[in-house]
């Protein structure tokens, strides 16, 4: 992504360069509330937000949390994917609808209500809500306003509707890509680093292309497991984290590859925009991990890294410290029963070898130059752009035995994430 | 354990009350190195320390790391724990002689020349290393003071070997319990929180009562795994982790369950000896996990809320949020298949109920009351007495399913841990 000089400047090239594909509309309005747990609070502001196809289409699919304890919209959401069409999807922030009483209900009346506004079948909606867990959604005010959500849909731009459905999140994330005699535009909200009762990751991926069914289930739970899958920042799967792809079929459909690349590609810049997106974060960490035996092993140690609270505070110091990387390989091969050759494992970071074949090969040269790569790479909040400029740590883990790779990203673990974190409800 | 008022009074109770169980010696000494890593560096300070029994003895047993990657006294250990009988352990500090060149030859050479000392088999030496990964032994000036070594063994305390083998441990852990007709005595090194270079666990539990070789080996790897794989600081297993059991069969033996209730005890109280020494720690959190298809369930969902980042710096900040609890909860058993219900399962804090099958159960009193329990039981850096006193949060969370339970403990995540670490080496 470019550098933009603020915020105004990036949503304008938003919306001038990504247009909705199409057969697809999508809306954002605000309201009031005063929340029933906190009555004594000002009144909370919440968004309102939909994306619809303008017919119902058969070709959509979903990847939903794996976490055991889920909120109702992903539970209705399950139910919804077995239908054989859908319209869309409902989406409301500041309030997550997570072990609420009465939440299933309230999500089946908010989905009714904004169906019989368009003219779909109740069934064909899907309920998505992030935010607070545990709090009851204000149904009444939201019903209000459907009428009006309805009435704001506009094939225009998706820019409104990135902006509303973001809760701490810094910056609107939209990504596309051209394809075929069509598109295929994502937006997604996650911020991860703080305030992460609402650190639910929301994706949604749209297409004009005419893929099928088949097409749309298989492409996406693979772009899922190699985007949002492969980032860690401080827990993997929140109680309402989904991902839903939607196709209007109405542009000419490219090889099955070609449109299976541009769901990766998209989903994968997402993810970076979650990852970069972190507040309380100094330094993107990417680890590249290969010559496993599978992807599923490789994809395991890289997050191994990129999950350790030592590797993390050590970045964050700008401290080369390869000792901490090798135990935290170690440590997951040796738990999740990886195979790990110490004697074949080398790893990098940046382009300096630190680990080769079982022996550190560290000096105090090594460690002065990659103490000023790290410092170098590290965010520097006086430069100026928006969103805001991070630099990537690159990491390199090669265990020397079959072809399984992958590539995993997380950020590190800064004092500040900490303050933000403590502070949230205080 | 009581409070004292200052180091010196807490060295002098353990050297009052808790004598070396029969048949053992122990001893510790310093010397000095400059590090060929950093020649530029001041000569380091390290101590060498050796627990050994008068007799060769064939009733022993060793729990080692299950990191993939490991030290050479780690591989060493692992063989000699098939010989028929052993001495004792030689162990350093400041150097874990963990992937550095010749880090074997090493090894064996230092086991070797202090059997000779006191006419041991060489074989019948455990090596044991604790302290920066990847740098060489300074076998020469180590070697040197072997004999000093041998001349300083005593059976009269514990505790300048308990001092000797501490890195950046606070305070020295020793723990004992009378048992039959002798003790059961156990000395740990392990400071997790901060200077995680250092972090290996090492523990070692002696006792004079004549229990057999299978007994042995029965007993030690099911209290290390209530005890010492039962706590959570930073990362579970380090590249250096080992426990050992010697037994020098001297005193009228217990009943079995007597004798492993006893070496239980015994790491359990050093498992939360090291949990209170961080010095970024501000909580300690004790997780109760019940109602479980499994012990071992039980243990991981405990694991997956003290290991939480999210649940941590909440605690941390005296926030009561018990959405990250079962947010943590819920990820836990959804990636481990773990049966969880939502509808079954409680959660309470102190004893304050929040979760209350499926549902939260929090308003604004109960959020104040939690508040300033957690601030209540947060550590004061003014109270005097040491060891450093810290409080406890306890959590207890019932799955209301079956009988599998556990005990977790774990440590806060502070702004000081992240400072701690991120500064160590830089």
């Amino acid at each position: 992504m470019d550098n933009f000089e603020d915020e105004r400047s990036y949503l304008e090239f938003l919306r001038r360069e990504v247009t909705l594909p199409d057969g697809f509309r999508a809306a954002s309005v605000p309201l009031s509330f005063t929340p029933q747990e906190r009555p004594s609070l000002e009144p909370y502001r919440m968004n309102l937000n939909a994306l619809v196809c303008d017919e119902p289409t058969d070709a959509f699919a979903g990847v939903f949390t794996r976490n055991a304890i889920v909120g109702d919209p992903v539970l209705i959401g399950r139910e919804r994917l077995l239908r054989e069409t859908t319209r869309g999807v409902l989406v409301n922030n500041k309030i997550s609808n997570v072990c609420a009483p009465d939440g299933r209900a309230d999500a089946l009346t908010l989905t009714s209500g904004f169906a019989s506004q368009i003219g779909a079948i109740p069934e064909d909606i899907f309920p998505a809500s992030t935010g607070i867990i545990g709090w009851k959604l204000p149904v009444a005010e939201m019903s209000e306003q459907l009428p009006a959500l309805s009435r704001a849909l506009s094939g225009d731009s998706v820019v409104d509707f990135a902006s509303g459905i973001m809760t701490t999140d810094s910056f609107a994330k939209v990504r596309s890509v051209r394809v075929g005699d069509g598109s295929v535009v994502g937006i997604a909200k996650g911020a991860g680093m703080i305030e992460p009762n609402m650190a639910t990751m929301l994706a949604f991926v749209l297409t004009d292309l005419d893929v099928d069914r088949n097409t749309c289930r298989s492409v996406l739970p693979e772009a899922v497991e190699q985007s949002f899958n492969s980032i860690s920042i401080d827990s993997d799967q929140s109680t309402s984290d989904m991902t839903l792809l939607f196709a209007s079929r109405q542009a000419g459909c490219p090889p099955y590859e070609e449109f299976s690349d541009a769901v990766r590609e998209v989903c994968m810049k997402l993810a970076e925009d979650i990852v970069r997106n972190g507040e309380g974060t100094a330094h993107v960490i990417r680890v590249d991990v290969d010559g496993c035996d599978s992807d599923r092993d490789a994809r395991m140690l890289g997050k191994a890294v990129v999950n350790s609270p030592l590797v993390k505070t050590a970045i964050y110091g700008n401290d080369p410290n390869v000792g901490r990387i090798v135990g935290a390989l170690g440590d997951c091969a040796g738990s999740e029963g990886i195979r790990l050759a110490p004697d074949m494992l080398t790893v990098s970071i940046g382009d300096v070898r630190v680990f080769d074949r079982g022996v550190f090969s560290l000096d105090r040269e090594k460690e002065i130059q990659l103490s000023s790569y790290l410092k170098r790479v590290a965010m520097n909040p006086r430069l100026r752009g928006y969103p805001q400029h991070y630099g990537r740590v690159d990491i390199h883990v090669s265990c020397g035995k079959d072809r399984g790779s992958a590539r995993v990203s997380g950020s590190d673990l800064s004092d500040e994430y900490v303050h933000e974190n403590a502070d949230y409800r205080s």
